[in-house]
């Protein structure tokens, strides 16, 4: 199956970390795929790091990336992320293989539809959880759950910063 | 702060663990009470019991409670799932609390709005988690964040039932 978890809200990247440790406990194998996300400092990561049964790897760079102006990098590891994604599906190693900001990879123009279009075809063998807001419209046809996380407020709103331990 | 998961799609559950464990990446300690979730089956649960730093508390049975007729017992568990919830925050051992369903359990007039009011008074010492749908007008007024999970499609439509290690 494939499950697309988008929108505005806060809650996409979490909710496939909570999915990861549910069948985790059921032995169940997962991979976790980071699209622009290098940054070792995230406290899943930490966690994550050290249980069994889980891989996990980073692509991108601890910057953001400029949506009209790409740097190479950028478009580089976006595509290492991908190919990483096309072997581990490939290996069929993993019951769940998440690709966490995938959507925003590719509204970002970093990969292109057909390429994330392609990677649909192990759905079948392997759960597939896409996240990242914007997902793309003939994404969200072909997947099989798809979840609009809303946001009605935010503490940012507020002027509240991103804050360790909840955000990141 | 206080922070609201609620909508019909899924994803409230799954984010709320996802936060876990970030902020167990990040050594901070977490409580889950879960309403009206009483099954140690549940493969987040099962992972969990394993892990430092996080109590997980569960009331209910493991039967769907009827909303027009609910069992006594019902209304026992989630009465206790309050007091466990009042007795953690009052104890301020816990930099996150999350009550898994607590929407639910006041949707389904278990428990009293005032009662769920009264413990927001906690959320300046502790990180307030409250997940499940069609939460109260009042909490959603009171919260610091909410995300409404909007359900665009889902497998169960085309007759899938729940999988182990993916809805449970």
């Amino acid at each position: 199956m494939l499950q697309i978890y988008t929108g505005n809200g806060k809650g996409k990247t979490t909710s496939a970390l909570g999915l990861a440790i549910r069948a985790l406990g059921h032995k169940n194998k997962v991979c976790l795929i980071q699209f622009m996300k290098k940054n070792y400092g995230y406290g899943e990561i930490k966690f994550l790091k050290k249980i069994n049964n889980i891989d996990v790897f980073q692509y991108g760079t601890p910057e953001f990336v400029d949506i009209d102006n790409p740097k190479q990098i950028d478009l580089t590891e976006a595509e290492n992320a991908l190919g990483k994604a096309n072997e581990v599906l490939e290996s069929r190693k993993y019951d769940i293989v998440i690709l966490d900001e995938i959507n925003v990879a590719l509204d970002f123009n970093l990969i292109s539809l057909n390429s994330v279009l392609d990677l649909i075809k192990y759905k079948d063998d392997t759960e597939l959880i896409f996240t990242g807001r914007n997902a793309d419209a003939k994404l969200i046809e072909k997947a099989d759950l798809v979840t609009d996380m809303k946001e009605v407020k935010h503490y940012y709103q507020k002027g509240i910063q991103a804050r360790k331990g909840i955000e990141f």
